[in-house]
């Protein structure tokens, strides 16, 4: 093959991560090695600033800047809710047409992966040249094919850090303790607050995950059974939990309930769900301490607090991207598969196995008594999570 | 004198935070060195630990365990809400005389300096030789006398490093962005979220204490503001933020209030005061996309998140009730005063003193227009808080 050259767009779309700054970073980097590649594009928010022509000149970037900004939360070059049809994604298509782009990096979920997949059906119909590269983050950790997607890992961290924290202040002032996860319809993360647990005793003593249906009743027994234990009881819990026929617990709880712009019902950046169980444990059970924390934003772009892996993976992702943009003629979805215990081997996947579908938790990862993880769970995060900060309980004898 | 020689009793009260277990390795490891403590017992759940004679052997407790724990969050010994009065500080008294305890060691805010004073004026009506020492930790800062009190640089970390974060997430995808902080009084905490913001445009872009009446009507016009410079507005505000006649806003927002064991208003562990505004921004504003996120026990008890001075501090605060106890026969809280920018020096200062009373913020830290912090707040909390992980915004050109 002949090869393309021309100028690239880069974009970043949906919720930003800690790391998703890392990918971009290993784009503009990665870049400057090859010559395929003439002029790199930024594009501002997304695929919004792509079809309003705003654009930043990511050559003329220092490197100090660039890697401060790798280690910074958020999407830097600003990001999107944009959910792109045919008609936009045709814009997008113009666009790059207008300004001989031959090369289009898109880092983020399912929902950009599908803009990708869109835009490359388009090129290929106005038999354009274009190469579409689709480069995942998301906390959510729910794409299809990958081993897990850059971003779940730091988010995991910090749910680990928080309840491994928690715990301790909880063991301190007993009482019932919710802590609300992000997910809406995969409970990864949720999960993965069973990484903090040391010693049997430990919060949290029960996980829910949108994948099982939740009941109230079972969950008001099961905070009691744990209570007449323990004296104490941690729950982790989705935002996304859904009763039997599917509807979100918060619909339930709730008369008034927020929508969000793509008339979603609101379930981040609010404490409904964790203030309504709440009072339902305080009531029913008696429950004098019962507090929640729902963890909102702060997972997802906390400073300072990032897996060493994840942060890597994210920048490697989209290294790999650059590279095999210039090797095959060929578009997809960078993804990871864990070949060593532990090491990664990064793959091009077609754009279509990836775009719009959701990766759940697997049955292995779920206990068949649906209130908490099976150990698959925690030998699946634990490279992914790593070391954590000392931490321990008081070892030390009674006085009697 | 001749030295008083005896057993000494530890305890943890109030709310734990991230450095109050590097306190009592302070203590614990600092006793080793002197003669004149023949025993260190280590109270479970404070001073419900000490009238229950529920005790810990603090003195086999191996070297690395304790250092482990210094570095966990969280009250390694247990806590307790219980605020002493005479009756139940005799019932403390009259155990320290069976045991014949000669030192107390209270790790604590002001309420456990108010048990310390009345436990050691018990001992003096009982002429029974008892030397007290109140050990100061809370994240709220309001203690009297010292500058600062062990706690609350780890928790400004926090916070800081939260806004530092979600400054970018905010950025990335425009909207209004409200972070309920910590502070039922006292607006140290919160005000520390203005540490975060590097440039101009960054967040917090307001911050509301309790030490300012709050009104609705002037939130709701500053946060418009805000919008129109910034097309973004982020707020950081107390928990405890009241209006002109002192009652909670939270009171006059929600219909029913959850209380806590004493009956004061639950302020922490909800969501609701965070998403009763958010809720009249979106009416009121019409601003589509409003979150809230309540930082609750996270910015207390996060894995990870500590300051290095916090913890030196907190840990030669209890070195020097310790030393101090050996040399003189008084009693007292241990303050730190500033002498150097940046050094403090230990002193021992009468527990009246600081016994039940308040800090508030002072004048010269809070804004004229009340929505905002002065400069001489961050040139206050810059040595505590300390180094922060690399951040920082692209710094590129646009493409025109």
């Amino acid at each position: 093959m002949a090869k393309l050259i021309g100028k690239a767009v880069i974009a970043q779309g949906g919720g930003p991560t800690a790391v998703i700054n890392q990918s971009l970073a290993g784009v503009v980097f990665q870049v400057r090695q090859h010559s395929h590649i003439s002029h790199l594009y930024g594009a501002i928010h997304g695929v919004r600033g792509i079809i309003d022509e705003k654009f930043m000149d990511l050559e003329k970037v220092s490197s100090r800047n660039m890697e401060d900004v790798a280690r910074t939360p958020g999407a830097a070059l600003g990001s999107t809710r944009d959910k792109p049809d045919e008609e936009y994604c045709e814009k997008i298509f113009k666009v790059f047409k207008k300004h001989d782009i031959r090369y289009f990096f898109y880092i983020g979920g399912n929902d950009s992966a599908d803009t990708c997949r869109i835009v490359n059906e388009q090129s290929n119909v106005h038999n354009y040249d274009l190469r579409v590269f689709h480069i995942p983050k998301t906390i959510d950790n729910d794409l299809l094919v990958t081993d897990h997607t850059p971003g779940f890992p730091s988010a995991a961290k910090f749910v680990v850090q928080a309840f491994a924290g928690v715990n301790f202040d909880n063991a301190a002032i007993p009482g019932v303790y919710i802590g609300v996860v992000m997910g809406r319809h995969a409970g990864f993360l949720t999960a993965s607050s069973a990484y903090a647990r040391k010693y049997k005793t430990d919060g949290p003593h029960l996980i829910y995950v949108p994948e099982r249906s939740f009941s109230i009743d079972r969950f008001i027994s099961d905070v009691e059974n744990v209570l007449s234990e323990n004296n104490r009881c941690m729950i982790a819990l989705s935002e996304g939990i859904v009763d039997d026929e599917g509807n979100p617990i918060i619909s339930k709880l709730q008369e008034k309930i927020e929508k969000d712009s793509h008339g979603n019902i609101q379930l981040s950046g609010s404490g409904q769900l964790g203030d309504a169980l709440s009072k339902i444990i305080r009531e029913k059970l008696k429950v004098k301490r019962v507090r929640s924390d729902t963890f909102g934003y702060l997972q997802r772009s906390f400073l300072g607090c990032v897996s060493a892996l994840d942060a890597a993976e994210a920048k490697e992702s989209a290294e790999y991207a650059v590279n095999i943009s210039g090797l095959v003629e060929a578009d997809g979805s960078i993804t990871m598969h864990r070949v060593g215990d532990y090491s990664v081997e990064f793959r091009l996947t077609e754009l279509a196995q990836v775009a719009r579908k959701t990766k759940s938790m697997p049955d292995e990862f779920i206990s068949d008594d649906n209130k908490y993880i099976k150990k698959a769970f925690l030998d699946y995060i634990r490279p992914l999570v790593g070391e954590l900060p000392a931490y321990t309980k008081l070892s030390a004898f009674k006085i009697v």
